[in-house]
């Protein structure tokens, strides 16, 4: 592979991925059974604290955090995003990977806002233990009453007053939140309706049993709650927190959220990378291990084609997202901006794609949940409209390559 | 539309849309709520039965049932397929109404075998309630065991001694099973290994009830188990039933399956274009009402190419589907072959497009069940396996062209 | 099939495929190959007028001429858009048939043009040369120096001055004006700036030998002269004919244009679906004629997958432009807006992937013109701007849809 | 980008780059025009001898051509294939470019089989020459009596009487042979049916004028000669030649043909990839620089989405063949096989869409030669051929993919 990871990530990277195939992959199964049959799904698993304990140990333990920038302390590693990928990339081939390694979103992205633009105070309450795994988070941002694909769109508000700020509104999505370890909400509201634009919103943190605060439902992704953590329904009705609980500053949600950004992506694509190579290894598994009219499946019609096609599909979008973090990394997410948005298109595009062809492989096998194709696929369609629809990327990708041609009004 | 019903089914037809409209499309998500609520979400919904009560008052009823042939008797209207198509396609558009307008699979294909194939006692014992709506029935071919998409593969048994027949092996995706109300089970399995490849086989009628039938699981399809009706893993050990529970005669299984293929094909296609018409209609109603960067949803970036491509896609799907049943009407199965097969191929990769087109312009909301995409996906994506993968159905195409071609040998 | 022709157009299908197997398919390569060979290749072939004859005395002439409207004179055998698309098709299936039953574009539209809208004067010294196939014709209306997607962005020009009309202007992809038999122009420019947007037009006939028109290049589409016709570029420099050579009158363009559509597209289309089954079949021929790595190249991987796709694709476009003609028979252009539109956008579409597919089948050979695959492959490319860039059709479609909808805007 | 070529390797490209833009693109019309033009437009343009005599005086003349392995000579600068895969790119931005720089397939590969297997009497005899762009070659592999994409079902002869070889058979898609400058062919041929599968063939340098050997046309490739190249179908009787004409010694042609694959495909790929950046630039001024309904074309319906569609294909495409480059330089061929097939699918695929988008783009103009579009959509299409069909290269990697999985019999 042309981008290399640095000697410390290769040892870690290999480390991981022993400790998937040794300590994770071989009780998975019975996690999500015993999940399915438990009398309280949302309830955190035993099983997971002891995984937890033993990737921290072994230093499988917040590898996503970045290098330190000025002013902030340095936490694991500070791998570069070229570093931290391909570690993604084998998170991704389990569902429960990276909660083991605490690198699972939305709590890595939460992390990074409150390693960024929290104050002392806000670290040590909310950031120190999300970093020891002691508590969840939830990010609130998406709305169900408007089009939240349009940011600017946000009706919910965050009004200051005195030393308080009011917080009113219904967000959904909220993915994290079923989880009663989920002990803090990060909030994006609306403060100054006559603010510039992109200067009109701001980010709270909301503890998760503030008076107001009400989770009214916990959502299906293409009918799956994802217990134990789960996508929630909030509503907000005159909930009331300090000021000190404001991120960075009224009206800078939208600059906060843009920082969250590159990263965030890079690790969603790489685990969805991951998660199209152990659905290729399935379909071929399964394709050379069952037997139709006299072939094993693999040797039938196109079945070979799809084969190959999956392959260079999965090879092209890993390298595209490895130069995206080598972008992040050289020349930061100001030199990125077009490959941010184009593997948030080509990804989940592709992996669902892979999947697809691999519950087809499966036959009925491929529909169940005796197999992981099902969540799979849930997660990578989730993906084209999470953080942002394809169509708003591809919005973005169109107007960079349009800054060349300056007949163009956009 | 060049496909013109008869006047009967021209009435029928606007007394079914009626119907759907006035009677179930108000008290759909109610029910769908119900369920989702209940204890035992298994238990049939009394609603149903009012809405069945009332819909066979009105004639909507068995209306799926063919014309009587020879030595059988008439029930119901006796439609043609292509005067059954569009009440099919209007069920579609709806979970619920195939079930009210007792029209729903497998139930509809198991009366017609029983209908053509049963004997007087098989028809008093199972069809008769069966076309009262008082019992249901499921259907168990599929095992999990092979790869069920070459049916020689069936490894369960069948097999004669004396005056029974003893019944051994075990099924998956029996569709219906999960319902108290499902009393008999056409099972297929393997009575004679010696015989010619497709006279090896038996149908036999199966109380639900009988020792040794077991219903170890419930299926979930993409993660939905569709109560209260589901999809059975059930184990036949020992199961001990008269001989004169076969169907036609030992060995003909492959015979009686062949005949229900071609209405049954294109009843599901046709309720996948309702699925599809209703889902386009979605996207419209969502694209028009929600605004993003100041303008309608509609009309940003290629979305109206991509309406546009769904009213191309589901009207070139239909015409095919009528087609299809303009051939079984005047020529049989026998000059339908290559069609019945072309349907499953294209139909259901259409809707499915059509939905995942829907889902996207609804945004966070397509993936939850607030609407009923996540639901028609889920439908369209199980007929891409259900009653033959896509792949098999493109083998027998191909082989039907290539017949015209005397130097390949096949 | 679902769209029976009449009794009559039964009769002449018949016929028409007889001539193409026993009189054209048999010297068609070697008409090819005069043609290549040439001192001039844009002579007409001698051949050429000996196959119109003989087609002609068997009443394979003009068949494409609806039935008489009130107040014309009935041409030929008046047949419905129904009636006459198989005969399309059949045509379609080769490169010169249409020529040799005086049924190629432009001429038919001309040609029906001139019967709808032309006064006697002109019928006598156009409409009746062309029907007797003496003279060919040409439609100068697309402009090299603007969008001509948005017919309103014609910037030539016909001003009326006195009795006569003044034209200026240039025009390009004017088929037909590299043959020396091609006589009479049809010009369509701006009259009236002021007027409503859809009446500012005026179509005009004007003499090919009038001075001022000078073909100034004869142009390749896909690297293709399409020689004896041919594709120019012509200018109009002051040319003056008499008023009396408008065509119905000034400003009514527009609406002449739209009257030539709808039948125009299901020629187009339902030839494409000719050329669409040659294709398919040339590539049966080859994959089962051919081997490679020990079998016949249609057994090799995906190749009868696609052998199917093609089948089905086929299949579909064909009944939706059935379809479309009996919807245009029953209730007109008004009643078949949409459908008008879905055609050209999906048969152009699936012929080229139909062609590229056989193409691939072919190997080197499908490059070559040792196969019609290069040249079927140019006609169904050049079938997706032609009359229309896809995009703009696909607009037109959204649009019929969404009118539906009353909240949109459009 | 994360594939950086070496320090000498980036002036090459920045030199190239200039000339390119300087000294090529101002003239590129006017040679094909003059092509065109020419009574025979087969004969070398004598601005082409002048491009090259300045590309050659600045250093940017055989390019191509790797470091000197053991034993051999260093000619030119000796580029990694990472070093030379972007002046490839850059060259394939032009139809002429890879001539001017003496880079040109197929005397590329020709000179590399040279160098590496010819002897001193062979390398003094063509090679040398072929360097200094004095003469051109051909390679006569492909054949029009059989599937040649199994290279085993060459049916050509290459039988050593004595001191000489005797040559039989017919060659097609000899690519350069139109020219009069090409002196040289290299031929592959059966030798001994007997031997293993992969030791049957012979390589043979054939004078392009010894008796027997006659060019009986010239092919066009979807309709274009290619001239002053042009594509040959070239017959072989009964031609003499000794036998030190034989490369490396008689059965060796597949090892031969082999080294020549990796190295090569990464070339067309790389060029494919400029020529699909420069359509996509096309695409781009024409989208701005047109209106349409009242805006650019490019804001028009999914034009937008389909830019961007276009540079996340160009991209992926890119990355996977660097990533192929440096699996060559660090791993040689051994280590880059399923790679250098996944380039030669997805690439040609890839520009042939991304050239199909900028043809809509221009309307009828994208169809014409007044654009290089035309031109640039065979190139494409022909790759999808030369050098082994698509699904050829499938199977390849589906094979090595399957490899891991020791229960598939292949």
């Amino acid at each position: 592979m042309g981008f290399e990871p640095s000697t410390r990530a290769q040892e870690l990277i290999g480390k991981a991925d022993e400790f998937i195939r040794t300590e994770i992959e071989p009780v998975e199964a019975a996690m999500h059974q015993a999940i399915s049959k438990a009398d309280d799904p949302w309830q955190p698993q035993p099983l997971m604290a002891e995984l937890q304990a033993k990737a921290r140990k072994q230093g499988l333990w917040n590898l996503f955090l970045p290098k330190a920038e000025e002013g902030n302390e340095q936490y694991g590693e500070g791998f570069a995003n070229l570093d931290y990928a391909p570690i993604a990339e084998l998170t991704g081939r389990s569902f429960i990977a990276p909660y083991v390694f605490n690198c699972n979103a939305p709590d890595t992205g939460n992390m990074e806002v409150l390693l960024r633009y929290g104050s002392a105070e806000q670290k040590a309450a909310w950031l120190e233990p999300l970093l020891a795994g002691t508590i969840r988070s939830a990010f609130c941002m998406t709305e169900p009453g408007v089009a939240s694909s349009d940011a600017t769109n946000m009706a919910a508000t965050a009004i200051v007053e005195g030393d308080e700020v009011v917080i009113n509104g219904r967000k959904w999505w909220s993915t994290g939140v079923g989880n009663p370890d989920c002990k803090i909400l990060i909030f994006m509201g609306l403060t100054d309706p006559e603010a510039h634009r992109y200067a009109r919103h701001t980010m709270v943190l909301v503890p998760r049993d503030t008076p107001g605060v009400t989770v009214e439902r916990l959502l299906p992704a293409m009918s799956r709650y994802d217990e134990p953590y789960g996508h929630g329904e909030v509503n907000f009705e005159n909930v009331r927190v300090p000021v000190a609980n404001i991120l960075a500053g009224p009206g800078r949600a939208f600059e906060i959220a843009q920082g969250r950004l590159g990263p965030g992506r890079v690790h969603h694509c790489m685990r969805l990378i991951g998660l199209a190579e152990k659905s290729l290894e399935l379909a071929l598994e399964r394709g050379t291990s069952r037997t139709a009219f006299g072939k094993p499946l693999v040797n039938l019609g196109g079945n070979r084609e799809r084969i190959a096609d999956a392959r260079i599909a999965i090879n092209q979008a890993r390298l595209l997202v490895l130069q995206t973090a080598y972008l992040l990394d050289t020349q930061g997410l100001a030199g990125a901006l077009s490959e941010v948005s184009q593997i948030k298109v080509a990804v989940p595009r592709m992996a669902q794609d892979v999947i697809d062809m691999a519950i087809q492989l499966h036959g009925g096998g491929g529909l169940s949940d005796d197999f992981p194709l099902a969540a799979a696929w849930t997660a990578a369609r989730a993906l084209r409209l999470a953080d942002g629809p394809d169509e708003v990327h591809r919005g973005v990708i169109a107007k960079l390559e349009l800054a060349k041609y300056p007949r163009e009004e956009q």
